[in-house]
């Protein structure tokens, strides 16, 4: 099955919002084997809404659209759509009922406008919205399904996996797309490519594909193959997955989008280990990464952003003397930033981070982008100094992010798993 | 001028990467005046480049392309470029001085991949990349500006800003299009449209365009218009701005894509007070949001993530007997926190949050979303209580807008500013 994804709206179009539906769509589409054959964002205007359809119909075979539902005027899709079915209208009771509930739930009267979400095309299929008012639609033309959604991300995801993605699948046929995904950290993609020359050479040979997915403070190496019906597929891809292991090494901290945080929360829950962060040029944004993992109260205590040198000495105990002598950023200073918050927090692992975020507050000595990560665990404690580069915002995340890897192995050293078992730990 | 964006890469289409670079090049396009017809995402095949090239070059007056090349084997966008122009290939010595030097910096060999980069078709003109391998590269075609440039979102932003920005304005005819946006929080989209029923009619009225863009924690409304050299036009925008403020009050806090975290810091740093945080549910998230502005430092002293009770009471001396008897999410220990904190760090200003993000830990008392915000200060300290939705990371999100929203008020309160003269301080 080829498809498109369409995202409708001027906000995207002049940058006043970022489009993460159609990645969210796009991955769901891979998962379903479906075929993406592009996404385009287009304006909320009738004439875009058509001509985007005249051009598409004939092309895929599922269209799935998002955006331009809200009960706002700046929000015509719905009127479009009924325009290019030549449909009429009918009142969904179901729609009208969720609109109702919502409000009352919250104690608030029921806007005209959001009453009006239960005006749909009579030649739709209302698929339903658990979490909001605007209804997802499913319309068919001349074999090619399409789909309509709101753009709120979490209404569109909802209506898609409770109710689009079950239709969908009836109408595949039998066909098999797989990936596997090797997450590393700390090592570039040039320097990757040149490692994996060799097995690049496998994987083409194999008839499988490898693409280089490079975000901050990450490489994802992604191996793909598609087959029809065939369940070798998956082993194939899996036995060339591990043949990569060996030469990536400590690089590689997990598979297929698992997130280094989670990492870290599997290794200690399975341990009933716990930890503490302590953070200066992260400024939060490690005890963010972890708190954002659901469940993460059963190891993590919790973390001091000490900003301010008071902090650091005051909270965390540093020496005022290693500050004086040293400098906040300093291998003295992390290692005593992770010890202090050990023992303040009662942990069995800390780490921290002291270093220049940037854009200003370098030197010669330090200039920006230098990082110190410490760590303190039942192993004693140790620090390591990281060169970063020169955005404060990339800095932050590939600092959080190396903060982490470098605690994974911490992790994995004093434990009983073997750093290959700890990959596979689920 | 029209213009268009085309993002090339596999991993946005199979949503294995979200793409930045779109919207940032949108909100560049609209301070442009470029009126920008629409976004494509296309496979990083040569027949998918050629297709979609083929369309634009008629429809449009500028191509901007993003992603596609980098030193791996799945970046084939230069040589597709170049036979669609038609074009042999040069070396570009600039090109090679920044690859070798890029390197040498870092003190790694230069990989054979990276040194294909200076090669580049001699029927552009290179735009140089300071900040990383591979060139922009800017072609023309019957009238029509093409712009190719990497999409690692660094790169691509300093070619742009950089080079390729004065090269489009030179093109640009005298034309004027002017937005501006009024940020708010705390309210949703439908009660805005109800409060503003009014004034939405004046704006229909001066021949301006009003777009509601609802975000997690949220809601901006951007007001625009467009017209062919009339310097009227900003006044107009602006008093029609200005007459919406007294309907909205309290819930705006700027303008323009200022954030919420860069008010707090302007208003601090003009009265040269100090901050501190204390976060359970939002885990670190305030901390990050403040210290991603840079210059924070100088206001900010730090944070405790107290997601153990133990934490609550060891470090932010929150009583034992509060959290037997109230519980960790109550307005008791949201106001010891901010007191613990302001005293343990010695600030001005400290705001607390505690809560049940979710998805788990909700009781019928409490269920997922309840969160209490406290804040102390001069003027001494409360708390206040919110409901949120059921979705961990818009829970996290949404609490820290509103704690930091909560938190602007108070400010304003206890300095000599009024709540308008605060929103234009610079």
């Amino acid at each position: 099955m080829k498809g498109r994804i369409i995202t409708i709206g001027d906000e995207i179009l002049i940058g006043q919002v970022v489009d993460t539906n159609s990645a969210w769509l796009g991955a769901e589409f891979s998962q379903l084997g479906i075929d993406n054959a592009g996404i385009w964002t287009i304006r909320d205007t009738r004439a875009a809404i058509h001509e985007a359809l005249n051009q598409v119909e004939s092309d895929v075979d599922l269209v799935v659209m998002t955006g331009g539902l809200g009960p706002t005027k700046d929000d015509l899709t719905k009127k479009a759509l009924a325009e290019w079915f030549e449909s009429d209208w009918k009142t969904d009771e179901g729609v009208m009922n969720r609109v109702k509930e919502h409000f009352v739930e919250r104690g608030v009267p029921v806007p005209e406008a959001s009453l009006e979400q239960a005006q749909v095309p009579s030649v739709c299929t209302v698929l339903a919205n658990t979490r909001g008012s605007a209804p997802g639609m499913w319309f068919e033309k001349n074999g090619t399904i399409f789909i309509s959604m709101p753009g709120v991300p979490y209404e569109m995801k909802g209506i898609f996996t409770d109710v689009a993605k079950s239709l969908i699948r009836d109408r595949l046929k039998d066909q098999n797309i797989a990936h596997r995904t090797i997450m590393t950290q700390g090592v570039g993609e040039s320097t990757l490519m040149q490692m994996l020359i060799e097995w690049e050479h496998e994987v083409a040979e194999a008839g499988l594909k490898l693409a280089y997915l490079p975000s901050a403070g990450s490489v994802r190496l992604r191996v793909s193959g598609m087959e029809n019906g065939n369940q070798e597929l998956h082993s194939k891809i899996s036995s060339m997955v591990d043949r990569a292991l060996p030469i990536l090494g400590d690089f590689v901290y997990g598979f297929d989008e698992e997130q280094l945080e989670q990492v870290i929360g599997r290794l200690l829950k399975e341990q009933g280990l716990t930890l503490s962060t302590a953070e200066s040029c992260t400024g939060g944004y490690i005890s963010h990464m972890i708190t954002s993992i659901s469940g993460s109260s059963e190891y993590f205590k919790g973390s001091v952003t000490a900003y301010a040198n008071e902090t650091k000495v005051n909270i965390l105990g540093v020496d005022s003397s290693a500050l004086d002598e040293h400098g906040a950023v300093s291998k003295q200073v992390a290692i005593q930033m992770a010890e202090g918050v050990r023992q303040a927090l009662n942990t069995d692992f800390a780490v921290s981070t002291t270093g220049v975020a940037g854009p200003s507050g370098g030197s010669a000595d330090k200039p920006v982008g230098t990082v110190w990560i410490g760590i303190a665990g039942s192993n004693g404690s140790y620090a390591q100094k990281f060169r970063m580069g020169k955005l404060r915002e990339s800095n932050i995340r590939k600092s959080a992010m190396q903060a982490l890897q470098i605690l994974r192995k911490e992790i994995i050293s004093t434990s009983k798993l073997s750093a290959q078992d700890s990959l596979y730990l689920k």
